[in-house]
């Protein structure tokens, strides 16, 4: 028996629970979990259902269709998603995510990784997994991303993870790449945004430090939040100090936030997400 | 407009959903918010809807009896519970209820505060609200219980906090008030059950101290946990530090679990709480 | 046997723990408890002693200054602080603060409570304590500050503390007070500098709020931090519900700032604390 | 110049500080970092230094020894610790060990895994390192853990880690090994002791879980606790959720606890630690 996930995002109406759990009451389907959210402040509807049974994914669509006809509806069976990941030196992101991997608990299967320096191509291969090393030295940024775009497109991938990758994207990088990319930041945002956030946590002297994932959009650090999670300092601590103990949040936020993405959980709307 | 809770608690079925939201959607009532959780151990359902309109409470009753025959169902009006409560000597707990209460937003109606000390009279009368001073000296237990059970019972209130009553209670002082009274235990239950739990966890050396709020039943500290929460401590406390820093803990967990339960967010199943 | 509290902040250099402990051990005195901390990137030593004995205070300062000319030294009996409290209209901290000191447990005497509304009357004088209410209504921010510090200075008090006083102050209002303004903000600093910052939380959709408790300097929001706490929200947080849950997080982190504080346990160095 | 750090365990007197730092001071050391900590119940002195400079270990030892001739002193410089890891078939603990190790960042040298299953050792040897498969199977408890010991004495490591090794311990296998052994357990302790604590957990319904680090004695689960942390978890967990969320948490717990002790911060003091 096949299990499948249905996302619904629509204009808020009366009746929406009550009409969409129709459709699968009728089919014969079996609703394991159901949760929905709905935003007053916008006149906004979200549901998410887990179902089970004997799915034929065109008539659902269709007998939804009838009764939202301006939802977005998305239906997916429940299986591993397909990933490409992008990282750059830090190997405490990755490592996590290849060693999650490796024991089947990320929930994803990870096509291949991509960095901009060739530091953790021993490790990546160490899992029998493809390393694309694209420097970006001596190209320009359009011609450095445009290579990536090529790698990164040439495995189809649901989403693209930026586990550390520490280079700014253009707004052409992620043309049709809207909501599947994902991103650490080193910092609890909106505070620190840009370089070097544990040495600007240092300056001011912050008494917790925090990490944040987030959905990649034109703006830098400026995309829907997904997870964030902190750890308190002292003064005791140098700014390396903070870093050091950073990587552990980092890591823990991001696996946790793709957890929640690659379980079909997440709604962005606007420049935020609901988490069903 | 009136604004109603819905509670249903019934064994699962296909189709829950779909038929409690078509007797809502039929009597036009609008549907603020609504979560449910099936739990497949057990095979159980729990809703929880707010609901807006005009709400007609005995024909919804009798069409849900239809529907579910054998559900638990509470529709209540959206309003402040009406609370007795118990106290010993000390201030924190009851003293962040009363400010609290002070400024609405305790959500709740204070009737009375019962003490088996006078200590905390004076603060209890600054706000204008009635005191038992009820002293267990020279009584038998039974006999003081008696007592306390025909005050609380002279203000016929929904729920009891007991706010620090340092006195164990028995089954004959809960009969008839399961799931109605609310306590606060400072450890983090499981751990050190008994007597003088801060003293336990210094002994054991614990790097974490925590309170827990839960309901009352005849075994102690044994009841439903409602809430929970914690404070990291280190070797540099004595077992006074932590019963300090505790107390901020305590009168937080015991108020964050009044709050989901006044606002009846709170299921009861077995020796566990659901809370939606 | 008296307790006092030795502060030592100055240059590093070798063998300052070993000098400042002589003169506390050729005195005879017990030293209950010490802590020391060099900031290597700034080259200071700071030092906080817990002694008990007789102490000649004159003696050890003039002992202390022979070896470390130009430290800045502070030698304090253990005593309860002198404080005045502004106010607005809150009640959740200036709540915990008065219930923390009706029983002993906020180690500081409020000598006076000044407010800009009048809301707050009541409570304050349920307790017994002064309430000025001093309005800002009709007057330029000038005059208005004067008429406060006029009443601060009347009772000559050691610390200043805002329980969410909401006005913004002067450098003129400071003079003089520079470290001895202690005040709550309901965010995470640096995060959502000025007005509203659960308005700010709320549409930039993070997972996590908080509160921050720092001394006051010129530029508003950006003293010395002395604590800060944090608490999960999520989608279904309206701002409001933000604000509410952030209450509780803003009166324990303010009167955790205090504790430090009073106890004589926070140095300021640039724009930081040390805390020993 | 080279870097050691000093521990010194003994019982307290007046001067102790004084006269300690006075022997680094007269043999010319830098004094990096120092931190104490008197616990007045026991009447007893903890301290803890970082020093730099030209160190003649015997000439302070000596120097120490005849101004606290009973005290416990440990003299050592700072570098990496040996360890060998025990493990079962889960695959976090050891993995973030693995990764942590790879790139530096674990202050410490993995000698060698033993596993009393062979499931990890694909894992461990992809890092190029010794995997010892010493199957339990038709094996006393005495004769398997004879046979891992003489394993683990051929190395002849610093510290044992038990990186969820799933296997009760006998006094005999510890000999030789107090406060050598540092071990995992998936529940915050003391709640839930023994076997399957997510099981517990979820059966007694509370809405945290967490993780304890602490050193292994003679009495299973009741070894000083060197580090614990926690995370929420609520209705909708079955206890695999639990335990899938637990992961994180231990293996954090587990590397947070092994950098203290291999940074050489932890002191024991009968069923505690002191962490400088």
């Amino acid at each position: 028996m096949d299990k499948w996930t249905l996302l619904i995002d629509t204009v808020d109406q009366k009746g929406l629970i009550h009409k969409v759990s129709g459709v699968l009451f009728n089919d014969n389907l079996n609703v394991i979990k159901t949760n929905e959210f709905v935003d007053h402040d916008n006149n906004r509807f979200f549901m998410r259902s887990e179902i089970e049974g004997d799915v034929h994914e065109d008539k659902i669509l269709d007998e939804l269709k009838e009764i939202i006809p301006n939802a977005t509806v998305k239906l997916t069976p429940v299986k591993k998603k397909e990933i490409v990941v992008l990282v750059t030196k830090e190997s405490h992101a990755i490592g996590d995510m290849l060693i999650k991997h490796e024991f089947g608990e990320l929930n994803a299967t990870i096509k291949a990784v991509i960095g901009n320096h060739d530091v953790l191509q021993p490790l990546v291969e160490k899992f029998n997994l493809p390393f694309h090393y694209i420097t970006h030295e001596g190209k320009s940024r359009e011609d450095h991303e445009k290579e990536i775009r090529e790698v990164i497109d040439s495995y189809n991938p649901e989403y693209v993870v930026l586990a550390k990758y520490m280079r700014i994207l253009t707004p052409k990088f992620i043309e049709n790449l809207e909501n599947k990319i994902i991103n650490i930041h080193h910092s609890f945002l909106p505070a620190f945004i840009g370089a070097n956030p544990y040495k600007q946590a240092y300056e001011r002297g912050v008494k917790i430090i925090g990490a944040t994932s987030h959905f990649v959009n034109n703006d830098l650090d400026e995309g829907p939040i997904i997870y964030q999670s902190i750890t308190p300092v002292d003064h005791t601590y140098s700014w390396q100090d903070m870093m050091s103990k950073g990587k552990d949040v980092e890591k823990n936020v991001l696996t946790s936030a793709l957890k929640l993405v690659f379980n079909d959980q997440v709604f962005v709307h606007g420049n935020k997400t609901i988490i069903l």
